[in-house]
């Protein structure tokens, strides 16, 4: 997978373990127009700091550099100053300006960045750039990750080809609330595409909105969670600026790219089995249908019931009652797949819930709460929660 | 443990597993003077509503019954039509009035209760009924536990003893939030105090908010939480009614006896290794401190880290800055124990954290979080997330 314009690399830099991928470079020959979101989480790592410092003093971008095995978080002024250092280096080695650089972590919260290390690592990615390098750098951001995830959309324009390329990272602390420049999650979406700044952020922050920000592994928001966006003009098409037609199909496959990467990452989640869409239908507010989502897909007990493949629907119900939203109970159904299970608050009946059983045999189900209190619908994906969650969790330190 | 003038028994009737006891009655010669606090879950369980109901009808009461393995929730009007028959039944067998008498069940959530057992087993109940039959009542109302839960204060009143009984059970489903009559935890409080019944609810409801509304295992808010309170009289003590000493020492003691029982039902907790007491010091306000410490609390990442032994304070931190609650993260510190592991938002260093990991070998030990933003603390106590939790809830359908 390519993006005309961008070159990329990865190193074994070993900032944590010896052998592996851990420090990526993305590059683009061309200023590129960025766009980006960043954790609302009060606690902030340093990278994400740092970068949210250089939106508010950069127009254009040229760079990320982007580690894992450490999340440079809790790290202070240090962590701050050691940022500056990378982008100096990197500067420096790229022969941009330092303020045209990201960088971005994730792993271990709380340890200084080796930076020895991590600056011989840098001088051997810079100089080992390619066209092809962006699979690797998709697998230098992994920590517990299973798998690298990628996701490519083409757009045709006027007999010309616009990419769209997504990478993301993430299994566990997985929680995303991200907004406008204010996971660990990361991503990084590369387009060749012109693109209007204003339009791409906004593109960028709805999308994130309907896919990122819904989607839990364990609830649990990251300090270093980050999209970053580069749109190179390498494609000389005409400005997408949020009006026609490209604007509408840009926004669309961006939405898709993001989409893809947040269900890789349920799908990957720490020691998932199952990857489960909970849409809560007929809440009588928006927010509420949201809480009622979130409620349920973060419940120890409802993810637990995933994991056993058990229709145990009133730990469901139990966890919508005390989610803020309002209803009554006696009008609730659930549906598990396109089995009913509860009608009126109550039990379908013993085959239905035989038959939704089989249902949750599967890999990937959907759970339907109908709320019949309101016209609000929210869809979130979640994982199920199983023994090697905590296991990986009790054993390593993220 | 006796409380003079109140009998109980408990019997094996049957409702969900044969040859446990499963079905317990305390019945009380004198009328009683009652205080209760039911789930503000919105999904009520029928013996929920059930109760609230009566508490507007009559102003004393003379029994309860409650049965573990069928929490008859989510039953609909047969639901309420059980609850009824029992209270019917009961009155007939223990020669009182049907709106004297409090339903309470525990258990799986969605399948209506098997009458001609209960009504059987409620029979042979009233049957035995014995001044030394409350320990019994305490191992019918057991579902996951593994042990019972009880405990007793004693106040010397001018040369006599009032005494104060609390049973308890519950292991998962723990988040309570109980309110005025309006979690499945259920906790029967019985006293032989003369008390006034507004200073009796009084003192239940904020010793509830002290004690139950500060614990959790799984964060899930059931749809049965019950505490149930019945002063009977017979002490023949000056009426409490929140002037002078004895009310002092009486509120102390409840708050004691509900304390000890929390407690226990986090020690007891579903799979648990570990209690741990998070104490959040320094939020702007009640509220801030309060969600902080739940969301600390809640957090499958720190659940899992207190499983491993694992002073991993990076979690704990991050869980703080999605909590809701403003504060600096330069500003925080972090104790294990009486060992400090963060200061000013960065580590203190190896050494402190090799201390902690020996502090959290510890089955019981405390975590305090100075967020320096105000004067609002808040405590709480939670279990750790174990391998054995997932277990038992992806087999066992509660």
């Amino acid at each position: 997978m390519e993006v005309p314009g961008f070159r990329a690399a990865a190193v074994d830099a070993g900032i944590k373990y010896e052998g592996r991928l851990d420090l990526g470079i993305i590059f683009s020959k061309a200023s590129c127009t960025p766009a980006a979101a960043f954790t609302r989480n009060l606690v902030k790592a340093a990278p994400v700091l740092d970068s949210i410092m250089l939106l508010s003093r950069s127009e254009t971008f040229r760079a990320i550099v982007v580690n894992s095995g450490n999340a440079n978080a809790c790290t202070g002024q240090r962590g701050l100053e050691d940022c500056q250092k990378i982008r100096k280096r990197a500067a420096e080695l790229l022969d941009c300006k330092e303020d045209e650089i990201f960088v971005a972590s994730t792993g271990v919260i709380g340890a200084f960045l080796p930076m020895e290390k991590y600056l011989n690592g840098l001088e051997r990615a810079c100089n080992c750039l390619s066209d092809h390098g962006l699979l690797k750098v998709s697998e230098a951001i992994l920590t517990t990750d299973t798998r690298p995830k990628v996701a490519m959309r083409e757009i045709e324009n006027r007999g010309s080809i616009i990419r769209l390329f997504g990478m993301a990272k993430g299994a566990g602390m997985i929680g995303p609330n991200l907004g406008p420049p204010q996971a660990t999650m990361l991503a990084f979406v590369l387009t060749d595409a012109v693109v209007d700044q204003e339009f791409w952020q906004k593109s960028l922050e709805d999308a994130v909105d309907s896919s990122f920000n819904r989607i839990t592994v364990d609830g649990d928001t990251s300090t270093n969670d980050s999209v970053i966006g580069l749109a190179n003009g390498n494609a000389r098409n005409k400005v997408i600026d949020g009006y026609g037609e490209l604007s509408k199909v840009f926004s669309s496959a961006l939405f898709e790219v993001l989409q893809s990467l947040s269900e890789q990452i349920v799908m990957d989640g720490e020691g998932a089995t199952k990857c489960v869409r909970v849409v809560v239908k007929g809440a009588a507010t928006e927010e509420e249908a949201r809480l009622c989502a979130q409620t349920i897909c973060n419940s120890p007990l409802v993810k637990t019931a995933f994991f056993g493949e058990d229709p145990n629907w009133g730990r469901i119900l139990a966890a919508a009652g005390r989610s803020g939203a309002a209803f009554e109970q006696d009008r609730v159904e659930i549906r598990i797949g396109d089995v009913s299970v509860v009608e009126r608050g109550m039990s379908v009946g013993k085959e239905a819930e035989e038959e939704a059983a089989k249902e949750m045999k599967k890999h990937r189900f959907r759970v339907e709460i109908f709320l019949n209190a309101g016209k609000s619908d929210y869809s979130m994906l979640t994982s199920d929660l199983s023994t090697e969650y905590v296991r990986i969790n009790a054993v390593y330190r993220t």
